[in-house]
This record gives C-alpha cells, sequence and structure tokens, in this order.
C-alpha cells in the first residue's frame, strides 16, 4: 500500500496517474494547502521542502519499513523503478526518459509556476515579470512541439515517465491562456495520452476526497496567501514556526 | 570519449566535477554564453532547450553511436549508471540521493537562477521579485542545512550525485550575498567536499579554456543581455530565429 500526500495540482495528478498506469494500490491522504495543511511538522519529515506530493511506500522492495518519497520527479521514477514499468531498466530510451523527465522538473513545472504566480497570484501587476514567464513558458512550449515532431512519445516510440510528468501541465498551461491550438503535435500527444484509461482514472482521483479540498481558488484571503506564497511558512528550523512574514502584501489579486 | 559542452557555470561545474570523479576522459568543448554561442542549431540537436551543459558521449555503453544527454541531473544520473559510482544501484540509499537530486534540479537550481536574475541582471529593480526569491533560497538553504544535520552526506553516509548536484551553488550563493556562516552543518560539508582532489580538478578544468570564455561578466552590454536573457533566443521553430525581442529592456543594470 502506498500512501500518497495529495493536492490536486498538475503535481499531483502526475503520481495518481502513475499509480493508476502501474497498478499499485493506494490511498490519498488530502491537503488543503491553501489552509497550510503542508507546513506541518509531520509532513515536513516526509518532504522536506514541504512541497505536496510526496508518498509513503509502506512495503517498499527493499524492506525496512515504510519509504518515504518526495519531488514528483523522483517519486515517479522511484515507482518506475519498482515496477519495472514506463521506464526501460537501461539503454539510450532510458537515457532519453530521463532527460525529458528532469527538463520538466527543472525548466517547465518551475517557469510555469513562476508565470502562473505573476499572472494570477502577485498582489501587484508587474509587467516585466509577467513578460519574461510568458516568454519563457512559450519557449519551452516551442521545445515541446518540436520534440513531439521528432518521436510518438518524449522518449521515442514508446510511453513512459516523462510524458506522465509533462502531461498534466496543460491545464495549467490553457488556465494561464496559452493556445495550446497552435501547437499541432501537443495536440495529438495530448490527445491520445488522455484516452488512456489509467489516466481518466488518475484524474477522477481527487474526487474520492471530501469538498472541501477540491475547491479551486482564484480569489484569496490574506491568510490563504500566506499559506501558498509566505515562503518562509513552516521553514525549519523551529524557531522560524509561527513567524509573521517580514514583508506580508496589503491585498491578493 | 566524452565531449562536454561547457561554460564556467555552477551547472557546468557539476558535470566537470563528475567526470573528474568517474576517471572518465572528456574534452572541453567552450561556449560564450553571453556572445550566445548556446543558440546555435547544431547545439539545439544535443540540447533542445539550448542550455549548456549537455554532453555527447561517444563511446555509449548500449553502442549504436554517440549520445548526447541534455539537462545537468540527467548528465549525472546517466555518468552514474554508465559508471556504477556515486548512486547506488538500488535501495533505500539509492531513492534518497536520486531525491536530494531532484530537489536541486527543481527547487535550489531554478529559485536560485531567479534569484540571481532579479538581483543582478533585471533591467529594472522589482522589490517584490528580489523578496519572493531571496527568502525563498533562504528557505531552500535552511531545508539544505536540516538534511546536513542528519546525515554526512545529502544521501546519507557515502558521497554521491547529488552532493555533486548541490555543491557547485556555494559559489552562486555568496555572490548573491547569503551569508553561509550561518550555516554550520553546510559549512562542514562544503569543507569537506572543496578538499577532494578530483573536485578542485573539475573546479580547475575551466581553467583549459581560451580566456574569453572564461569572463565573469557584471555589466552585460545590450547585446549580451539579449543573449543570456532574451528567452525567444534561438527557439525553434526556424521562424523566429533572428526575430528581434518583443520587449527589449531599454539599458541593463
Amino acid at each position: 500500500m502506498i500512501d500518497l500526500h495529495f493536492s490536486p495540482t498538475p503535481n499531483g495528478q502526475k503520481i495518481s496517474i502513475a499509480l493508476e498506469e502501474m497498478g499499485l494500490a493506494y490511498r490519498i491522504i488530502p491537503y488543503d494547502i491553501f489552509a497550510g495543511d503542508q507546513h506541518s511538522a509531520a509532513f515536513a519529515d516526509i518532504s522536506p521542502s514541504g512541497k505536496i506530493p510526496a508518498i509513503v511506500d509502506r512495503d517498499p522492495q527493499f524492506g525496512g519499513g515504510p519509504h518515504a518519497v518526495f519531488e514528483s520527479a523522483a517519486i515517479l521514477q522511484y515507482l518506475a523503478e519498482k515496477t519495472d514499468l514506463f521506464l526501460p531498466r537501461s539503454g539510450r530510451a532510458r537515457s532519453v526518459a530521463l532527460q525529458w523527465l528532469t527538463w520538466q522538473a527543472a525548466c517547465l513545472g518551475p517557469m510555469s509556476g513562476q508565470a502562473s504566480h505573476f499572472l494570477r497570484y502577485a498582489p501587484v501587476r508587474i509587467d516585466y515579470a509577467i513578460d519574461r514567464y510568458s516568454r519563457e513558458l512559450d519557449r519551452l512550449l516551442a521545445v515541446l512541439e518540436h520534440r513531439l515532431g521528432q518521436a510518438e512519445y518524449l522518449a521515442g516510440d514508446e510511453y513512459s515517465i516523462a510524458d506522465i510528468a509533462v502531461w498534466p501541465s496543460r491545464a495549467a498551461a490553457v488556465e494561464m491562456g496559452f493556445d495550446l491550438s497552435a501547437y499541432p503535435q501537443m495536440r495529438r500527444w495530448l490527445l491520445a495520452i488522455g484516452e488512456r484509461p489509467a489516466v481518466q482514472r488518475g484524474r477522477a482521483a481527487e474526487r474520492t476526497m471530501p469538498e472541501k479540498y477540491r475547491r479551486r481558488r482564484a480569489n484569496l484571503s490574506p491568510e490563504e496567501w500566506q499559506n501558498m506564497f509566505r515562503t518562509d511558512a513552516g521553514r525549519r528550523p523551529p524557531e522560524a514556526d509561527g513567524a509573521p512574514p517580514r514583508n506580508p502584501p496589503e491585498e491578493n489579486g
């Protein structure tokens, strides 16, 4: 049994989709990230950076008791190696899959997060930052489109954890106003993956959570904003716990 | 023989250090990223996202001719699996090493990059962004300090590619004014790794490059700024090549 510490974000969806694709038994432990559930000391022992998602595998192959894994790309690789699915054990295709998995984790994911912050959540409108991150995201989508013109899937002929990592980003890109119809290869790939039954089950997994964990919030209260974006929230060492933010925004956008 | 497509950045240094640690034969192919060398079509075939470093392994274990790898964390894992060094083949320590490797690639690296951009390179001073990224970097350094209080190295008892990935960040943090003396565990770890002969050789590797590739530039010319930060530079598809930036900064900081 795998515990999935989860909130309904693109990063969370990667893991529920992977668990469904791999046929692993799991249960969802829901977090209300707007309420700050992710800043607890108990969760820091599972995910030292205080980020959702994380897993605890109660039955790791190497024995020795429960094993916690944080960072969604590391979770995907852990699960792929546990099941020997969606990541070749060796060879060129393994390396290519890990390159695109890393590209999502290091480029597409973080830059999408920054674009989202300045487009949707920053308390003041900052044109320079909006322009910087919108253009970078646009550039990265062109890199993705180019790759999907070379191969059916990111790693080549076979669906892999790289596709599982990138696919849930589409919703965030659409919400931010990026026009994916300009990318025919991406459209082909998005539709093909979206038809996979396990992907549909993974997307639907959040419906098992109580309603309060599933709300999408556009206008955050000051407290919700702090829980999401106060970057010292939940930080260690403990003396910082509960300390007020150094420079709280006056209002939210 | 491995070709290392290189410029003297923390990401580049990760790979020269790893190649020295692993005893692999390599040659440095230098890039002047301020001159825009990384935006060539030839390099896009090696590194689709146009980022340095990348490698081409002319003798991959799986045969079939040269193999290109981009994204520094993916390069580190590729080299570790090629040599069976600095990443356990299986077990809990493998998973822990991959978690911290991913954390560097997905959190510490990108957030350090954003802090550096707004502190050192943005053409206008934007207090909100400086505060956002400085605080996030501060929080991430506290996460690192906490981890190094639990274990000698990031993955546990053994030095791994996770340490190689994080170690070169220290110079960037110091340049940005972060006071690392506030972090005793990090200090212990930085010093211990810095004493490794292979780390010293990896740091010195850039000295083999002609002088023009080794300059650190603080005040960029408008053209150098464009080459570094014009996010549509070098993007595919080709019709965008050479197009002027949509909103160039008037001057640089």
